[in-house]
């Protein structure tokens, strides 16, 4: 085998060890099957036990409550950008609040101004988007038809702690890049969606979990792969699912599961690994600056800059030449980002740590 | 390693295996990239190798001019049901037309219905969609936006020999089911799309040829994941595509360019693994029916009926038990249905062929 390196993409992202193995073990034939899973039927009873199975480890792990569908959805979290507010601004006359702390954000609420009337109900782009806002900050509309907000921004690298508080108004999440990282609230969310490529598998799905009275509130009847009540109806399988994705993100839940033993013990996890690159930077005396606001700090995206970019370039080269992968800044903020999803293990973020010493002990 | 069996499935449906050999053995890491094709970013070197490579092997199997852009899409080919009509009859003011030759198109003309106004060219459902309509049949309008066509009927097992006549009027096909099954006149079509599942590879992403004049015919901006623009100034990367999908597709035809020599020679196999078949039911003196007109049968998919329920289920289950898999008919027409794309091996039809003699011999 090829050796594996530590890779540190912002997403797709590093998956864990064992699932992959799982998969390559299996990829020619599921036991008991004498098919792969890219070849089953979607109808199938094999399939549907892998749908089931995937959905019930997924209930587990974040205590979905019965209240709540869960849905595997083509297109990724940009579509559900487009999904929710057809469904739920389209013709409702009402208005939809957004949180904007980043570019997904921003993504987010662009695609609800198609749709209806959008407020914004914090900003943060005048602060650089280097902080989540207090509860006290936003301003709510009374009656909107729901309020968006993305629990982690993978480019800025900062994350909400728990979720804001709008009352009686539906919470919609886009928790693409800390889904699966550490437990929520479910009975908070009306809507949860999340691009599976970062914590919870490969590139192709989109896990959208969904409070039942949701479905009072769409409005008409609109194309069918945009429509939830089709996605609901037949249970994900309007059409042909991601089957493979949805496997993975199987094998990626059945790790946490048994391997980790629930998102309790990966959250603790998770901070510890984040910590580590916190206290390099905190330590560096200014040789490496976070671009977060400390009570801001995303466990899963660590973003930093150094002095001048020819620096920063040396650092991601030198990295890159130890099996320190992806740790170039995103093209619209610059600068340095460790992602360091649930995937990565303790001693990846070690090596990086150690790596970030050496570094400036060299440099600086 | 688990025994194979014949996977006879409409789609999902079986794939090559020296395609799923190799990527079982390069699963965990990527030769020279030390990671998982899961785990690289779609913005790395290595994808964008993997995306047009995939590419070329299409265009050199389809001979596709370099007027038309090949694009890797989210959403199935259900998506490409509305994202047609939301780019090309939308505001338009011109009339789509519609050739009805069965289930799946009747799936993408209502979806059409939602953006402007239809016609139906041709409709073959008071015949019980048993057969193509030849272009003399073909009521088009003068000033069609676009006519849209179903190359291949997966449901009904019916098949188009060569492209409608549409004149100057764009021609849209959806293909997925003889997508890469033989030789195409791609400068005939406007859009061919098809969701890679039956031929092409797995479920998760769908293929879409599009000759570039198409592009100053789109209407207003739309949704960032629905407007076509988005995906051709981004290379299909306006979102993170479903990069597994892709890399697989890639393999399945590199295996037809290296192993099997292109699209005559697969046409050639094709069409003598269907013909085993279609002479096992003609030759059965009316033990097994037909469904399709002999001039209009799919080398895809085989459809037949059989005296009554009892024996059609009887033959499903003790064929099942020999290894022959998914032969039941598809629930909206029951009976029977051999779906026999390129990765079925001539000896799964020998095989079947053998059991349908057998079979009428103990039960006839």
């Amino acid at each position: 085998m090829e050796k594996r390196i530590y890779n540190f993409s912002a997403g797709p992202a590093a998956l864990p060890l064992p699932a992959l193995e799982e998969a390559q073990r299996d990829l020619l034939a599921l036991p008991g099957v004498g098919m792969s899973i890219m070849e089953i039927s979607h109808r199938s009873k094999q399939c549907l036990e892998v749908f089931e199975s995937c959905e019930a480890n997924l209930r587990k792990l974040l205590s979905i409550p019965d209240s709540h569908k869960v849905l595997f959805l083509h297109g990724g979290a940009s579509l559900q950008f487009s999904m929710v507010p057809i469904n739920l601004l389209r013709g409702s006359g009402k208005p939809a609040d957004y949180i904007i702390t980043g570019s997904w954000a921003k993504k987010a609420i662009k695609e609800a101004q198609r749709e209806g009337e959008t407020n914004v109900a914090w900003d943060g782009s005048g602060d650089n988007f280097k902080r989540v806002p207090k509860d006290s900050e936003l301003q709510l509309s009374s009656d909107a038809a729901y309020c968006h907000y993305t629990s982690n921004e993978t480019i800025q690298g900062i994350e909400f702690d728990k979720e804001p508080d709008t009352g009686d108004v539906p919470l919609i999440c886009d928790a693409s890049s800390n889904f699966l990282s550490k437990p929520l609230a479910m009975d908070r969310y009306g809507i949860l969606y999340a691009g599976a490529q970062k914590n919870a598998g490969p590139a192709g799905v989109a896990i959208v979990i969904m409070r039942e009275d949701m479905i009072e509130r769409f409005g008409e009847e609109t194309h069918a792969m945009l429509d939830y009540r089709n996605a609901i109806d037949k249970q994900s399988m309007y059409n042909t699912p991601p089957v493979f994705a949805v496997y993975m993100v199987g094998l990626v839940a059945k790790w946490l599961v048994e391997t980790i033993g629930g998102l309790d013990k990966m959250q603790k996890i998770n901070k510890d690994k984040a910590q580590l690159l916190y206290d390099a930077i905190d330590q560096s005396g200014g040789f490496y600056k976070g671009h977060a606001e400390k009570d801001s700090r995303s466990a899963m995206n660590v973003t930093w800059t150094m002095e001048n970019s020819e620096l920063e370039q040396e650092f991601i080269s030198s990295a890159q030449a130890q099996g320190l992968s992806g740790l170039k800044g995103h093209r619209s903020v610059g600068g340095l980002r460790a992602s360091i999803y649930n995937a990565m293990p303790v001693a990846g973020c070690e090596t990086l740590r150690d790596f970030m010493l050496e570094f400036q002990k060299n440099k600086g």
